[in-house]
């Protein structure tokens, strides 16, 4: 069986550390890297339900995107920021998080995301290397383009602008991206689908005549998930790598 | 006729520059002091269309709540950032801007919001001013609230999560107000409404069992406007005072 | 049994947190604060063979003077700095750390030190509230002083500058106090008890004509430990307050 | 007709905006790029009567030195600090300052007043490339070099230090440069002419034994705006560029 | 005979250093403080003429406006900025520097030059408590007042802005005072005296319309000097006080 | 004989201030560089005593490793820190200070060191140059190793952590290199030997497995001194090179 640390080796060669974003916490957070690992959760996010989860299956690590410790922690207590670090040490189950390195490398959150909308990447979106632009095959209309999103993006809803102009050229950014709007325009794209897009963004997609598609930070992120365990389940079969069940899109729409 | 400096000191007289939070760049903006005004157009921003509405109008000024300079302008050319501030110079439309001095002011963008979910204002929400907090007369289910959300501030769509709680202490904040979810758990509110609500919020949200709705940032702020409208009336029977149509909710729902 | 938090709050009030200073991070630092604590050990440090000696004892708490986590905590991996938090963690032991809130409290380290070396404390050392200053009953010559000094805090040895006066008017502060020199000439002492000294404060003690004693960092701050032990025992006589017996003087003379 | 961006261009091919400095505002700085020009009024500084001018002249643009804008804008209202720029848009002129860049480019602002004052320019002054050296075809007695000073630059008064030296290598700095006396000094001039030097400036030269001459911000800058004129008539001779004749030397000597 | 240290005390207690701005470094700069003083010498600053003139008077102590040392010390050595530092301390001559404690003083450089100008002051000038405001008994034509200032302030020359108003309601600042242009305008004054005026100060004065002299930084310092010598031979008449003569206006006019 | 400047200038050349380390003022630091010198006294430290050492020996010159003036100097009186600097000045003693640069130099205060301990140096310790890593001809232990520090470095006692393995792999640093012991660690050391260490590298010190020794600030830096004055001796046989005798270990052991 693999060590933690194995694991951890070989998602890091897909997606290397170096390759994170200055602010981002990414890597292996907690745990012993010796541990063999049988069972092994992967989830977008390591939510107190996701732990249950994690511990009801026997896993041994959960692989996440967002890092479980992003501000460092000054205690590890039942009453504060650190109670989940707390309650995954006496759980014993490890857990490494792979965030703006996932995001950035070939083959993440933004190559599985633009393919999963149904064109090929062609280069990267912002000078960091973050999020994807390519082209459709043919045009397609607005409105057809939003049901695609709705449907293989598995959103309960979306919030859109429609500039009255047909889908071609496409920018994506798994998760909050609405600071690239300007980045979409300046590679000529159409049509920009990103997540957690603020009024002012809308405002500046209505002027500067661009679609801009807020379909969920969620939505946008975990497609590479299930990618993830796929690739994990090719490099060792003997492993067990589920991924979460309790753990989905959280805003609902009305 | 009033000038454009008695109309904004009217409107100071209810919502104090003193108010305005560090960061603002609230208060009269642009044109002439001296100018009479026989017709004004109130907007929640002024935006393009919004600057040819009130040129259409004939009004020698422009009333909004978000500040057309915000970032300080290093020029004033039809290529760059100060394209509107250039085109209302030369159009002779004067600006005065309302903004987080509205937000806090009594009578202001919160109160309004409040009233108008059916809950008289308590308190502020947070420890600038900003938000309140209010009881409604008898809990209403999450659902029926949802709807009357929907229907009072005009929304499109909602997007929200369900703490399967029903609704009767509230907290409201106009516009982007998600950092304030955890003042509205300190103060023991069910529910807390607001808009341009981010992933990790609604992930927070859940964790602590509160419901939490985002409403949208146009029509969570709008309302004061046409209040605002009707307070000057009152005060200049003699003036115009249109509220503008061209300017609504930006992003549309799907 | 008392819970963490109860013994936690129980030296509170002896220490209050709000004393501590602003760099610190002493408080209650790992664990659940409702668990009942039988045993609890205590120790100036929470290094790995306090930790072990914690285990054996079976000991739900460790009571330390030095933060365990002093820069907070980017991971918690056996490799690197959150080494210790993830053992305690697994061990189910929790740690409550008391530092310079108990330099600074009355009956804390610094009390402890002057009495120990037979001053009774008149006042604070420096402008922080750390350190004491008080007067022996007689003169004592300098080699009289050392010897004590050797004795009492249980040294293996000591480094000292001797400015050829005897000892009568003395200043301690328990730790690393070099910097406090000159406020102990300010406060018309002849003596200065501290550690972790470094040679440009044994110059400046020899350019200022004051006995100067590097009285080892641990020697001069572990009295409070035993005393901290007696007055836990008095409040909570059913818990077993055990002092560590694998902690003393890192450093060894030759 | 050339259009403002047109002739914008032009002089930016002289003096390219990327040689400015990282505190300057130089560029295309209000109106509309696309507008044609007929008549184009040059001056040192927009000043109000510089406006006026303008606009009587019927003149389309101003070229200028110093930045309309250089402390950025927060307001463009009759009362305050963007006053003179929301004159300009009413009044339809359009602004292009070079400021920096002019200084620091070839055939710029010091090239026009080292030649004026009788030496080829060789190299530049200070690490920025603002300032010239040069030397004189032979030596001139200190009298003399100021007599000169006074006629070419058309300064009403000087004010100097005359360190017993005649003149032969000459360093200058049009506008404010006191801060390269050193500079001067470390090339090996004698003779330093710039403006607005300030007291301990001139003690410094007494020390340093160096002439020193402050011959007017406006006299040892202004004389590049003819000469800028005269470029701009060769490339478009279709366009009336005018020289203000409102603006000149501030301060006056009594 | 009195010792440095009480020269010192007795200038302090009439322009006490607490006076002081934060970025200054008045006070007993240079030598010992019990050495007795027969011979002392008073000039604006301590210059190389300054201090051979003390040499060759005998004098055992220098009395200056500017601090002999304003930027830290990093070296004493002849080559360097502590060169003059280096000079004094082997000459024995003691150095005390009385820099913005006594621009702000009762009765220090802004008092006598305001008296000296032909009005009494009534208030400083600005926040921090320097310059002066004051009213001439009677108006006087700005040609006037600019022979005034020329005679009483010996200068050699003055630069000035005539905004075509008599001299009544007087502003005056001794030194570098450009910055507190708008201070004298918001204390309704019409005739500002100060010195190192630069261009943009003029253009200002211009636009504002107030009459701007700038009668040279030592001319309207250098007053205080034989007045502070005349209170010094009150209170020791034992003591030569004298004051320099190889110290005077830097700046020549042609 | 040879100038203070020539001198200044060979022990630059052995040391050069390119060196040092952005926190340092050494270099030749006070008197006059023309100066003949006869006689030189080198020294650790500039004290008090040294000064007065030089002075009685009639050295035109002191030579140290510590500089002379660390915090820049705003004043040179009897009363505070420029005390020294204004007796040097004084007595005509000019100074030349040699620190961090002799430090990290190739034959300087690292290189001596660790050849008095029986190793050639290998390599730097950290990453500025600063240390020294070799390895002794064959193992010896610990207790040999301690006893050979004491002697052969002259210190009056020693502090150390025995972490139970002989000493082969040898680091050092002079003066205080506390900080540098996970730089020993990196370099494969067993042994660190050192000065000015604090409490807490002793903890970490056990709990890495490493030998430490704290041999004293003046003991691991002194050595330099008699080599520097064998080397300057060489070049300059007509001087008289003499090494200080008042300055000495400062702390002593109980």
């Amino acid at each position: 069986m693999p060590t933690v640390r194995e694991i951890f080796d070989t998602i890091e060669s897909w997606a290397p550390l170096s390759l994170q974003m200055s602010f981002d916490n990414a890597g292996f957070l907690l745990g012993h890297g010796d541990r063999q690992v049988t069972r092994c959760l992967l989830a977008l996010d390591v939510t107190v339900p996701v732990i249950e989860e994690a511990a009801a299956l026997g896993a041994e690590l959960i692989v996440a995107h967002h890092p479980l410790i992003f501000d460092p922690l000054r205690s590890l207590t039942d009453e504060g920021d650190g109670r989940k670090a707390l309650m995954l040490a006496e759980k014993g189950v490890a857990v490494v998080c792979m965030h703006t390195n996932l995001d950035i490398a070939s083959g993440g959150v933004n190559d599985v995301l633009i393919r999963l909308l149904g064109a090929e990447p062609e280069e990267a979106l912002d000078a960091d290397g973050c999020g994807r632009v390519g082209t459709l095959p043919a045009p397609l209309p607005m409105e057809d383009f939003l049901a695609r999103c709705k449907t293989r993006l598995q959103c309960a809803g979306l919030r859109y602008h429609d500039a009255g102009r047909s889908v071609r050229r496409l920018a994506v950014m798994g998760g909050a991206g609405g600071s690239a709007l300007r980045a979409a325009l300046e590679k000529d794209c159409d049509t920009y689908v990103t997540a957690d897009v603020k009024y002012h963004v809308f405002l500046d997609a209505a002027e500067q005549g661009i679609n801009l598609i807020d379909a969920d930070h969620f939505c946008t992120e975990n497609p590479v998930i299930p990618e993830l365990a796929r690739r994990l389940r090719e490099v060792y079969p003997q492993v067990v790598f589920a991924v979460s069940r309790v753990h989905g899109q959280t805003a609902r729409f009305f």
